[in-house]
């Protein structure tokens, strides 16, 4: 139309689940942010030419090609939108970086501890805004929530629960089982989300105690990687935190919860519920009266789209309010919620866990970029 | 891109919550369609220039006018989006009908009888494809709870249960609440989604006995249709049908739900466990085994995108749904699940839960098109 | 042990679902009552004596009977538990009043228009306190729920549903599907819980407009009362009631479900979690923020067992509840929540929807002992 | 009344919270066993014979005692319920078990290692049936989630999470806060419970690595004991388990999750919908369809109550299942489902979490009685 800023993207490794869901956000994103910054889907690459012009054609995105270096070094090019496999990730981001671009990277930042380095070092020297992909905090209740305990309504937090099973791992999931192919297992693929929601909600965590499983179904099964596990952690607060997670739990899919315990109160989060945020405060006489509320989010809040959440919110909605946030922080110059260090910090903790579970014992995080 | 076909969209009166609405569902189903007919965001029209420019740039249109008719007179406008209030549907919707144009029209059809009239006439006589825009049976969980009552799982039904509460008119609803503007009442604006879903899924209804309220919570509450009401049926079948409705239910926002009693079981459907069928099919000894089973539909199934309704849908799934299969009918000749002559019909009950109310007893909807 | 008061229980016709039910709950308003005046399951009467012992052997009672007129006669005997079948109430229940006994009867107090009125006659005229089996009433969360309307917490009621839907009449009902042996169908058996429960959170109802269903699924299925419904109603405040009600409803055990709309707020129950009541309050501006909150009841609250309804409260709980209130009202001479005069009344709604289903139009209420 | 024979009980310590619940189920159970040996509620002790006067007036008891020894040397009585704080356990079980009573004991059986090893190889030597006060296994739904684990349908378990979550902590919990006053600590007394259904469900503990947390909310707060915790766990099978428990978790009461994910399928339960087991089932193709299906037990089932658990059941029909459970075993010879040897081998498992918080490493439980 006009006077809106048109900000480029360039999508990296589209073809996929992720290419088909960002394909989505960026479209809703457009119509969605506050601002005058519009992403437009300018560019799929893919490594063979066929498969980015049909990704192109079915998820709408302008041109396809095949070269990425030779798209993250056109001009024309504001945001690069990395999806491939993790293990490809520190190529692709520092050279974008390097090169003056803003960079959305998907989850989990990288599986070597070198790659995450020299993520850390460029995103470090770089003028771009950088986001890391982990959506979910952007529900409009998980918002919500993060702001009820950060304006201390439940008091000093004493025990949190995270839990996020799924039954991806009954079927094909190609290189996510697989290290040599950028495979992670469960416990980074998906065990990084509630890591996120972890340190959004509650804060750093010190150390942890993991074990993590690997469960052979079928003669060929050659997967190398955890199909799922769980570890306890202790926040800097000396909070207690539960983690658990599989890839291998049927009957659930996209299944995170959390239930967070404090000194004043409670909170509780189901996916499967995700309009409502369950609340408790304490009453005046320092006892329980009564129970959880379930509370929708109010019309206005952050992340309600049409008005109110009860209106009903899915995947797509905190997708999108990821990359509004992300486009927000590139016209403001603000940083966004979940940056790349952010991403590093998080994979720390996932490292720790890999850690914890091979020696048997309580293992702190090692920072990247220390 | 390349080969797909474009079907350019004009969307008459955008600049409103549907607007709103449409906007993220035309971006949407141009990525979901699985067909080459992906749809174009051409032209908004508003019947102030400022206002269709305004909205155009927020909601992703790429021009703005503001006289219809010169919009649906040219050439490369294939389909007609018509959001406007009810009263200036039948105008628009037959003048874009005689000019070959496909017509998305937003419920209700139209509020004088001789409004549907016109336009039952029109579109029984046009080339174009028709839809009415009754999104909620498009989310994938209704879509397989139809199909389980078409396939007989549940038997003949016995009684039907239809409810849609919302708390829209504690605020402002503009036209809505005033019949000159174009509103309808409660009756009218969510009774008529909820006889659709009954018509989708239970069938025609022979009668109606309805009450209708009007509550004046201020002074100056000048509204003069209904805020809410309910109704008994007697579906054509003998089954027993009870609705209600109400847009001044505090607490309730979307607020859907159905339960259907069948000889041979019964299916239910709560919009805040929009991603669940509840489902009961009587065992073997005639007698109920347990109760009812809290259903996900399967990945593959009609409706449900990236592979799982349990990954979480909302309100933009069922409403981008619907278009895609608007789309499809364009594309392959066949008739969408419900065209102008289905809202037809379904205004046709709405007029006599009207005429019930008033005289206070049993009425027969008149049907349109005689 | 000692000072208490012992309240001898005579009970006729307890060998049935009934019967087991009072047997248990006798026994645990011993222990419950807060007052001296405890229960002692003294006699139960069946007309088979052989099934009397067996009844009293299982059901812990004391002694067996085969004759209930002698029973009634003796001094000994505090308080008639009457459950036989309806039309043998007004016999038991005006011979019980005439010799001064404190009468519980089971609901629906009589099906026969005279012998409720001979019923209303007796009670005003007795000594005795009496109470009608409603006991749904006296669960924690309702009895909360009815605290909330009546404080002024949700304002004037607008529309208020109330639902109970079960699957009983896919099997043998005995009695309860015939006529001419006290049976009385849907409308009364189930339909007078809810609108028990209609009148103690609303108030009463002055006119009703009902349909009534009789499905026929087996060749030999003689029964001759009604098997569901549903009915309109318009309470004396202006407020619209809906209710429908079915024992051919699988999937459903005892869903008695409700929902309150009001000017300030809301109020929602559901039976399969009946440990919360689901309340909506208005915000100060107005409009809705959030929505509604699922509240547990506080410890101490009316009903409430073992400090805490969320340790999880059953069938059990309600009908001993109404016990309790029932030998308080005996000890303190108060009325109980419902006595025997407020199960005419009820019973005269039902009547009118008996009328209302056969004329098809709207009927009002006529009230006994007028 | 008759042929039924008598078992006469006394309760040892039946002032307080479990003696009022105890002394419910005991009438209960006298009600719902299907065998003919009927308990009585002989004898209440306490240490005050004002205080056994009162409960047995308020709890129902025949007689009132304040020597335990005196009452456990009658020959009349047949069980010794023991209700009180654990250290006291070991020697009134021995004692009991010594002289030929059945015995019935709250859980923990005991907390220091030598009253556990007592109790043992008293509970070995003796000619009675003992008990241990897992309750809420007996409920039905939990029943009948056994049953499927046990019948293969969810094939091998992978990982399975067990939570008990309350607020009891935040108000005065008595002796339970004071290791020498018997107290043990959430770990122990509702960490012991949920052992307990992983136990029933899963199988055997080899090893646990916990994390325990004891918080100070006011400055007089001298409890020495934890107030929640956390632990892994690896089951014999190899299956990971995870377990979180608190008393201090507000807007939580009798909060009981668990969730086994198996290689065929799997099964939830909520104590707050106590009256359905969420089940998953794989299908044909091995992939999820669906999802977790809300089943509530079948009429019939084992620990079902009046035809159905959907009629709704509480904290009492399960807390009487257990002890009908005892009554039979009593009477038919058979062990019942938890006996004093399954006590000890849970408190094992507690020991290693006590042991493994303190030593911050994985602990292998050490059996009682080897």
């Amino acid at each position: 139309m006009a006077d809106s800023q048109e900000l480029k993207v360039a999508i990296i490794g589209g073809a996929g689940f992720m290419g088909s869901a960002h394909s989505k956000s960026w479209a809703l994103a457009a119509l969605q942010t506050p601002t005058d910054a519009k992403p437009v889907k300018a560019v799929v690459v893919e490594r063979d030419l066929d498969l980015a012009l049909a990704t192109a054609e079915k998820f709408g995105w302008a041109e396809a090609a095949d070269d990425w270096k030779a798209i993250v070094d056109r001009d024309d090019i504001d945001i690069i939108d990395v999806v491939t496999p993790p293990h490809m990730h520190a190529d692709i981001v520092c050279y974008a970086l390097e090169r003056g671009k803003h960079v959305f990277c998907e989850k989990p930042i990288a599986n070597a501890r070198e790659d995450v380095e020299r993520i850390v070092t460029a995103a470090r020297a770089a003028s771009g805004v950088t986001a890391i992909g982990f959506n979910y905090r952007h529900n409009a209740s998980i918002q919500y929530a993060a702001h009820l305990v950060a304006s201390g309504a439940i008091g000093d937090v004493i025990q949190a629960r995270f839990e996020y099973h799924q039954d991806d791992a009954f079927s094909d999931m190609g290189w996510r089982r697989y290290k040599a192919r950028g495979g992670s297992g469960a416990s980074s693929d998906i065990g990084s989300h509630i890591l996120d929601l972890a340190h959004y909600l509650v804060g750093d965590i010190a150390e942890v105690n993991a074990s993590l499983t690997t469960v052979k179904l079928t003669d060929d099964d050659d997967s190398d990687v955890d199909d799922g596990g769980a570890f306890l952690a202790h926040f800097d607060t000396g909070a207690l935190g539960i983690f658990s997670f599989s890839q291998k739990s049927h009957g659930n899919f996209a299944h995170i919860r959390f239930e967070i315990d404090g000194t004043e109160g409670g909170i509780g989060f189901d996916w499967n519920q995700r309009d409502v945020v369950r609340v408790f405060r304490k009453a005046a006489d320092g006892r329980s009266q009564g129970g959880f509320v379930a509370t929708p989010v109010a019309a206005g809040a952050p992340g309600v789209w049409f008005g109110s959440s009860s209106l009903g919110s899915g995947y797509l909605e905190p997708s999108t309010n990821l990359m509004v946030d992300f486009l927000g922080a590139i016209e403001g110059g603000d940083r966004p919620q979940g940056d790349l260090e952010h991403g590093a910090r998080i994979q720390s903790v996932v490292d720790a866990v890999w850690k914890s579970a091979e020696t048997r014992s309580w293992v702190a995080p090692e920072p990247f970029g220390a």
